[in-house]
């Protein structure tokens, strides 16, 4: 059984994510790290502005279903990796938006943010004077093998954000409960907005 | 009699496409494939964010309204044209977006999406390493003339996307229902948008 | 008094427009004319997305009130213009966007549209192959000096489009009644915002 | 004790601006003056947005909290700074959308808005030929020392506008009441929109 409170704020956030355009179609994926410790996950196929009150499964930390007949979003193991390596995250979002998008198409490895006052929406940066190097992977769908290479970033970065995008599939991002991982994940698509916007101008 | 769930799923999804956006004026149309066969369509000269109880109606395969004092959508032809195609097809939508129209006119004969995650909601693309060449056609006020230039098309291409694109007017999606073709819309629509963004910024 | 439903068709004018983000701050206004001939326009100052009760007055075919101690919009004179020149108009609407503004700005004394098929909003226009010739006139804040500008304008173009621009205020747009005003806006500002996207993109 | 309209006032204010998208994550704050000379302003850590009915808190001219245990938005002494200064002032607005925030990183020391009719909007500027100059100013955590420049700017610019930018953080603007502040706002984020598409299309 999945506590009512985590559906529906599991569903809620879904709703919120739908308003401001970053779930389209089928894509996104919204976790939270339940008391126990299993993660309730998505369900694999639904718009998750209209997820129904069965659109929420249980998985363990390696990504296996409670119930085997549920298939889970596909990139469940890119949430299950957040939850293993970070104690303290609690829920984890992937949103798909334009800019997040159109951005990650055209990095390298990494989307600078510098200047902004939300940066102050991440951990350790208490001012507007600092920036994050938020890293940009190759899209794969063999999702062992791009969580592989996430891990690798984390190896290589022990100050990496809470957050990375994927080129051409969207921001990950993560916090210590689902309103913190809401309010980071508007935070740092406010942010990418900008960027866009200051390509775009001069 | 048009049952009671077409029509609303036809006036939902009218809603859902206003809210996006896809539907100015009197623009865009929405239909879907009866059980026994007839068509649903909206009618001529309504907003499709707001269409009446009565703003539905039914056509054959060939668009002939089965009641003679009321006129449908004036692209009805190229609704029936993909329902006598695609034996599979049961909803189609025509949306009019800002992104549609102005790529459209941009456009030689085709609009090339690759490397979007989203590329998945088309069939035989499980994997963003593809790409789907979407057809643009000039506008045609003659629409049987128009139909006849997309089956041309659709004969040269096996493999066509279940989509197009029509010069200054908007894209046509189907899918096997009316959810799915939503899916597929709002798909097909988001990766518009980043091709429009992404021309605008380097 | 002011027959309940014309309020009420204004009111609802108003959030439609607000909702598009055409009447910023106190910025557009509304009318309509009524079967007895007078003109019922918004009140001066309110926000036109929250128009109250009392928010709308009548005046006559000269712009004067009928009650003398409420104001009406600034622009009054603009819409009475509208309705002495075209016995067929209905209903008037000015709004305020961001294309029309900043296009506005950029033209020199006509905005050219052509090849869209929402052309067909317009009068005398069944196809997407015609073009309309938008006027735009400079802003001026001595309304009776800017209608006279406006009339000679239609005096010289017999064929004048049911629209203008004034630079850096808004468009300008009528037609037989309060829909159709409603659809002539919306397709007018389609295009409006699809030109400026064209501009930024090549 | 904290007057329930001031309150309501203030919740409304943010869901408006949240609508608007000039409130993401927990930027952005909201004061309004109350009869008795205190200073009603939303409590830090909130999204604007979604204020809860506790939300609201009171601080003295000099920003002091009237309860020891409640922690007020970050920027109160900017607040509060306009209080002191502007007798008249009744209601104080802090957004932080992406216009205000590009173009603020883009400007030099002030950003000018000529031509516009909405600077109609701002007091001593009651035709579109003027234009105002708007102060921007370099971003600080230290909120005394950026509270001194900004006093500093209009102890040198006698008709300096009520409002001001500061880099990559937003816009503040105040007037005599919460919907006149509302209202300036409005008018302030649609030219600063209109200024950065004109930058993108020539």
């Amino acid at each position: 059984m999945i506590p009512a409170e985590a559906t529906e704020a599991i569903r809620t956030a879904g709703r919120r994510m739908d308003a401001r355009g970053w779930v389209p179609a089928t894509a996104g994926n919204i976790s939270l790290r339940l008391a126990d410790g299993r993660i309730a996950i998505t369900r694999s196929g639904f718009h998750k502005g209209f997820i129904p009150e069965d659109g929420v499964m249980t998985v363990d930390l390696d990504g296996h279903p409670e119930h085997s007949n549920v298939r889970p979003s596909a990139e469940t193991g890119l949430h299950c990796g957040i939850y293993r390596r970070f104690a303290s995250a609690g829920a984890a979002l992937h949103g798909h938006s334009v800019p997040a998008t159109v951005l990650s198409r055209q990095a390298g490895d990494a989307v600078m943010l510098a200047g902004y006052e939300l940066l102050k929406a991440f951990p350790g940066l208490p001012t507007h004077d600092a920036a994050i190097r938020l890293p940009v992977l190759d899209n794969d769908q063999d999702i062992e093998r791009l969580q592989a290479r996430v891990t690798k970033i984390w190896d290589a970065m022990p100050s990496a954000p809470p957050g990375y995008l994927i080129r051409g599939h969207g921001v990950y991002v993560w916090a210590d409960d689902m309103p913190g991982a809401l309010l980071r994940l508007e935070a740092l698509e406010f942010m990418l907005a900008c960027e866009l916007e200051a390509r775009r101008s001069r």
